[in-house]
């Protein structure tokens, strides 16, 4: 039952929360856990108090007991480092250790967070805490997996405390040795911002006007460092008392340079609480948390069993149904661990609005019998799960942390209803290929592009000499790059590329730029495909180098009337499609379809699907190699999906007619294709 | 003359600042006065620094020397004490004295209401001045009542001041007397909140996400509690030197604890200033303040001539004639007195745009002619008035402080447009029994349950043992008690019941919680009493414990398709009607108005009348115990009220048939029935 | 070529950044400047960090050295000082020589205008750099005018820097003399504000609600006047060094003084980037710098090629073609220059997204052929630009400062939507005269009335006895005065005048003020002239005080109904138009034209052109007295005009049959009339 293996039992859990009830319930929540089919729990983030209630007092006692429970009743543990919930003695009449808000506010005690990880005193104190955490549970035979923190940075972003800024100037110098190299780096001329020293350099605090794109980028990216820094310290320390992999949970909207905080976990695992209709947004992380970590299934670690909820808002709750097809969806996409937030529903505080198993009163709630549905369909295909594992992709998005820090440095809009967000125009893309029947990966800027035939980088302002290298080689072996609108206008401090409009890439897309420029608001419109669409956004209007490259869409209007905004240039055996403005809307939607089916042909994809919308296909490559499907109907609607030829259905064993095989709402289906 | 008791003249006043005049021009405006039928003048509030030009030289001379002679005019006088206007020599230099805000920005001096009342300097100052006011003017032969401050927090809420937070310690010490048993109550264990000493526990400043609920409810409970404290001090210095009724003026939407703040008041007045479109409000306020010292009338002490208005914002203006028909409703209501602020316009300060019934510059202004409307009107109705009573209501909507201070620190919201805000749900339901025709209270959470037939009680989270033992025995003896949405699904504490989802109700109402979840965005509706519509916010899904229990409405669709949100049971000889999940729309109105016209008729409501909507009967119960109606028309578009017998018209002695009697725009009837 | 005299060479300019880019691309830039027409180069702004690296060690050599070769190639410069841009060693590890807002927060070094120019080591500082730069290039021959500052205030408005409000005490005591004086002139016993000493008036900082008016204007007369203090002192230094011309450049929306910054400025100057719809706002900043300074011409300092934008928002970019009308459009009213911000796109930075004519990597950008397309046209008018001025206006709109500062302190809202905008009402007032092809001048309030027939002021509330003996003369001599809303109804101390309504202004307009009232949310409409048209905002109701003045406009119902809302008296030959509320919507407009088309032929204006909406007649006088339009289409549709007699092609030298003239998209036309 080793999480680094690709494949494996599939797990299913709660986080638990034993402290928080009298202890004359724990069997009795054992008990039902098992009923239900759970057989992990994870437990102790938030439990610092618990585990030290002064300082320097520390006892694990209490959760090794309830870690024995569970081991004998099979349940396997995963034990979190308390360090998002520091106890009052550590921050009580100290604000200075303290999180810090950009106008200098310190954080109070009095819910989560708080704490300054950048702070010397508090550091030391999260790391004793650990350290006693690893030597306590460490090699706890129930023990399967250690979690860091818990949703780092889900409520702050960016801390502004004294010894934050401290290890700014520090990291500064680090990277640029000289402050000459950095003035020039950044052009400090422009507004008289030019530095003499690095203890200088400001945290973007509260100014007139804009800070340089250049400074608060580099900040998002120091900050991100400084937060991976502290989740890897707490790693060491936990990898001298356990064997067992680590994680930390993370969500797709917070503040952190995922590339970074994962590359020193042993496997990933987010959190993402969707309502019925936002389930493109988990589909999207569990395309991205697979490819993290190549080889290796990802987990799940909360999900809400029916609502999310808190004192001051929540979503809807799921209609009947749902929990399994999505939990079958994550589990079919590769995780290994569909886990529930929470077992019991918080008896106080600001989560008592959260749905749970059972209900603070100790009653099944609304998502009991929605838990046990996913056991029971868990059950009839572990079979498969554990034979099999997600078909290697062919189509990626790359997702750039760069990307999104420049993107929220200088997000390019004409006002804030077009601003440009770069997740959510990731999610689109990634929406686009899950509306095409293309199974695909999410992969980091630096990952492997081994396998791919196509991959679309849109959104991307800094290309990377290595990237670039990378690519090329792609293409040249026959891949197809589509670089998306944005793409490459930038240098890697922000600045804007001297030798061209889109630098380096100029040159191997075919390209030159004539014109960068906002085309919100002009009224322009592209023709692409056969298909016409309004432009919006930032526009780089090209035009073609020589004859080899071919303007596939044209500006139609506008300033830039009768230039490119889509070329399409041979590169080696494969091609290079860069689109240098945003077709808006659902004509522009329609476009990019049109312009992915065309290159996803191209680009010679064989994997591909034909279903309705809102009917998702996991392909699956049992260790046979024979291929089979997981096929669930996600919108609630039911829909159809294509097959090609005979298949066996894997649950009743029936053989199935080619054609189309029409799907109820929510079901879930798998098929043996060969 | 005495405002305590039941029946007196009515009074018609004005406020007054004198001292903003040059003195030549306070006869003639005495004289005015006379003229438009005024014969009370509110004065005072605001003039501390008349008062006490410098720090401790106090002298009332001026002000004395006012009422003297507005006495000789039979203007009898209410004076304030001038604590909401602190002098400059009180906070200059001292921002440690004033007003704190979340953040910790202390307010400034250049408007009102700055200086923390918890400051023991501050303190101090105020009840000299205080003890000045009782001695100078307490046995002034014009005094006729006494009123503390003005509008207490009508700007601000609640004070983080260094001198707040230390007594919110003392408090919770107070309350809780073992800092174990806050942890215990609070289940502080959640995030790591554990408390080790009372000085640790935080007033809710800033933090990345919520605080606890329990804490949130308590710090505003504490806050609501120091300002009583503060107005309960001055009374009690007042007392000493005045038999004078005391009172303080409020307002539906200030942060006060209004059961706790009238508690020591003599009498309870209230300050609105509603548009034409929103008399409902004023209504209730009228139905609320004279449950709130029952046997006594109430006091209207602040409401405009024409508009309100100040340098940013203003109200539309009153529609000509509104004015008088405003006015009555609240005498017919049981308002001894409604006073206009104010008698002439603010020459300067940002109050300028508000109406006066003389312009800055002396001359009649845009009330005038209204005012003298009301004196004719009241001069009409004057003998009905001081020989009649406002008829014992039948028919009741619970306000509870406590449920308001929940519902603040947990409003449940999908999102912002669907927060649950206490006060409009309230006025929600008092909306509904006005359009019912059910004459009717807003009496607080402890007040006696004596003369009703039908209790309605919504949105109160905690339902104490005290409240249920009452109701239980209003019950048994035949009163009819609806329960509204989230009534009873917190502790006193604001945690989660241990017991059952609705506590100790569940048995009382012969219900058992199935599911508790948010309702909204599920697409879910309710049918009941043959109607059907949306149901939204939180719902509590039920089902009947036994077959005692009817089930009156049923949820149609969604995650609790087939469980209950209505349900009526028989206790002793009344009836628990419980609603779990609120009807929303038009149509939800339609049942929730269905439900109170069966309630009222299973209540044996006897007082109930038929008018259109807009026209409103305030049933009048003489000394000689014949009854007789006041109906207005009050949204200026006239109407009909049906007359069950003959009648006779009070102002004109001429008889009435029975049927409908029609009221033109704005009119006022007064008939004796009997 | 010397700005202050009327007519000269029109300049065409841009702001250059040469510090910025390698030394060795000078040279092109300036041939490439040639090429294009450019002759005025503006430069210093921002680079005091270029000039005084270090603290105390200023060199201006490198810009002297790009002077040099301008000034060599036929480019004149305008050199500025770079205050907006204080370098790192002034306010580093000094908050307390920081702009501070008013909650205390101090600004941070990272963007512009975080200092505080009140602090006497930065205003040391500022002045030592302002000296340095007089000294060195003062006397350069290729000088052309200096600049001080740069668009003071754009990103900051009132300081609370601690030495600010120590200058606003002694500005205080200077203004008032005692204290007692303040006290009365605010009417301070309101709300116990009443002050002791003048060092215990607070700057607005925040309170629990409104400040006074009386202070808040106060305190924004006091820091516009603080801030043209530094720019007076900056301008005296530079005299010391100079005869060039000295200018500032502001906009329209920034919060200064207009009047008072540019008293001691030798010509005015405008920055303004419009999108192509925003025309009518750069044409009414052209009509009041021109009447700024009588006689001489003013400058367009900064307006972008093609777009504006920095790294949070852009505009839309211009249509093709635009950019070359709107420059004319400029010229023709009277600008001398013409220039753009700026030469070459920013390499780095918060403006990268702001347009240039060359893009960062040197190729032509956007604007680069509209620019030429401006040097073209320029060259065909040049000859009638330098030998023509602007035709002298017979209608003029007042500009208050005073107005609007008042405006801002008491907006007069009835909320958020319909809070009176100061500006975007004169900006109405003036589009207004614009569609009606009245030629036109907004004039500062304290201007010379000269030449004037139609005279209008909108929205100033309070008329000064100076402004009021002027008006009367203009008026006695045969004028038409419409004095409109909000005009005269507060004293100079924004308190209510207490001899009547609207004080003074009520016998000159032979009216009495009834009622003073919000009439918007009332419904009322009124009538004048033939038209209907609902009225909102505030209102002042009046009567005529005989029977001289006749009653153009009636209100028709709600509180006032039956009043007059416009008034029209005879004043020796002229007359005294009243409007006291404001018709709304296109009903209203609708009106509002009539009543100029009545008051302009009432007034014997001759000057008057008619032309479809968006064409617009910009008319000359040649030196030798004949007539001559420029006519341009401005919004991109085309258009006519109509000539009434036959005209000469001014470009073509062809005659034009009377009748109407067509314009193309974008035309521009100058025929010669006479």
């Amino acid at each position: 039952m080793n999480p680094a293996t690709t494949i494996g039992k599939p797990l299913h859990g709660v986080s638990y929360y034993p402290d928080l009830w009298p202890v004359s319930e724990i069997d009795r929540d054992i008990t039902l856990m098992r009923e239900l089919g759970i057989n992990m729990v994870r437990m102790g983030d938030f439990a610092w108090a618990k585990m030290e209630p002064s300082e320097g007092k520390i006892s694990l006692d209490f959760h090794l007991r309830v870690m024995d429970k569970l081991h004998v009743a099979g349940i396997a543990t995963v034990f979190c480092t308390p360090t998002a919930g520091p106890p009052i003695w550590l921050t009580h009449n100290h604000p200075e250790r303290c999180f810090t808000l950009t106008d200098g506010t310190p954080m109070s005690h009095g819910s989560r967070q708080h704490a300054s990880y950048d702070h010397p005193y508090v550091r030391t104190a999260c790391m004793r805490i650990v350290e006693a955490i690893g030597r306590s549970v460490g090699h706890h035979p129930g023990l399967i997996a250690l979690q860091i923190d818990n949703e780092l940075k889900c409520h702050v972003d960016q801390d502004f405390n004294e010894f934050s800024i401290k290890a700014w100037h520090a990291w500064l110098e680090k990277r640029f040795r000289t402050i000459d190299q950095l003035n020039e780096a950044w052009c400090t001329g422009i507004w008289s911002m030019r530095y003499e020293r690095f203890d200088q350099v400001p945290a973007p605090r509260p100014t007139p006007f804009a800070h340089s794109p250049s400074l608060t980028t580099a900040w998002q990216e120091f900050t991100y460092e400084r937060i991976a820094e502290f989740c890897d310290e707490q790693a060491a320390i936990l990898r001298k008392h356990s064997s067992v992999p680590i994680t930390h949970n993370t969500h797709l909207y917070f503040p952190l340079n995922f590339e970074r905080i994962f590359r020193n976990m042993d496997f990933a695992s987010f959190d993402d609480y969707p309502n019925s209709a936002q389930y493109p947004r988990l589909l999207m992380q569990c395309d991205m948390l697979r490819a993290a970590k190549p080889g290796k299934s990802f987990w799940v670690m909360e999900t809400s069993v029916a609502h999310n909820g808190w004192s001051q808002n929540h979503e809807p709750a799921h209609p009947k149904g749902y929990l399994a097809p999505q939990a079958i969806a994550c589990y079919a996409s590769g995780a290994q661990t569909v886990a529930y937030w929470l077992w019991r529903q918080m008896r106080a505080g600001a989560e008592m609005p959260h749905s749970a198993i059972l209900s603070s009163w100790g009653k099944p709630a609304l998502g009991f019998d929605e838990v046990k549905d996913v056991t029971r369909r868990l059950n009839e295909l572990s079979p498969l799960l554990s034979n099999s594992v997600p078909a290697p992709t062919e189509v990626a998005v790359t997702w750039s942390d760069t990307g999104r820090m420049m993107m929220r440095s200088e997000p390019l809009g004409m006002n804030v209803a077009h601003k440009i967000d770069y997740t959510l125009t990731i999610e689109k893309w990634h929406r686009l290929l899950l509306e095409a029947g293309l199974p695909r990966d999410v992969r980091f800027e630096t990952a492997s592009l081994k396998g791919l035939r196509l991959l679309i980088t849109p959104y991307m302002p800094s290309v990377t000499e290595a990237f670039l290298k990378q690519v090329r080689a792609f293409v040249e072996q026959g891949g197809v790059w589509i670089a998306g609108p944005l793409t490459g206008h930038r240098t890697s401090e922000q600045t804007v590329p001297l030798e061209a409009g889109l630098g380096k890439l100029e040159e191997f897309a075919g390209v030159e730029t004539v014109y960068s420029f906002p085309i919100s608001g002009t009224g322009a419109s592209g023709e692409a495909l056969g298909a016409k669409a309004p432009l919006s956004g930032w526009c780089v209007a090209l035009r073609a180098r020589d004859d080899e490259t071919r303007v596939i869409g044209k500006i139609g209007s506008g300033p830039a009337d009768g230039l490119a905004f889509i070329t399409d240039r041979p590169v080696g055996r494969g091609r290079v499609v860069l689109i240098s403005a945003e077709p808006q809307g659902e004509q522009g939607e329609a476009m990019l379809s049109s312009l992915i089916a065309h290159c996803a042909e191209v680009a010679n994809v064989t994997h591909r699907y034909q279903a309705t919308r809102g009917t998702v296909v996991f392909p699956r490559v049992k260790q046979s190699g024979r291929r089979a499907w997981i096929v669930i109907n996600l919108d609630g609607k039911g829909g159809t999906v294509t097959l090609s030829g005979k298949a066996t259905d894997i649950v009743s064993g029936k053989p199935i007619d080619a054609g189309d095989l029409t799907l109820t709402p929510y079901d879930v289906r798998a098929v043996d294709l060969d």
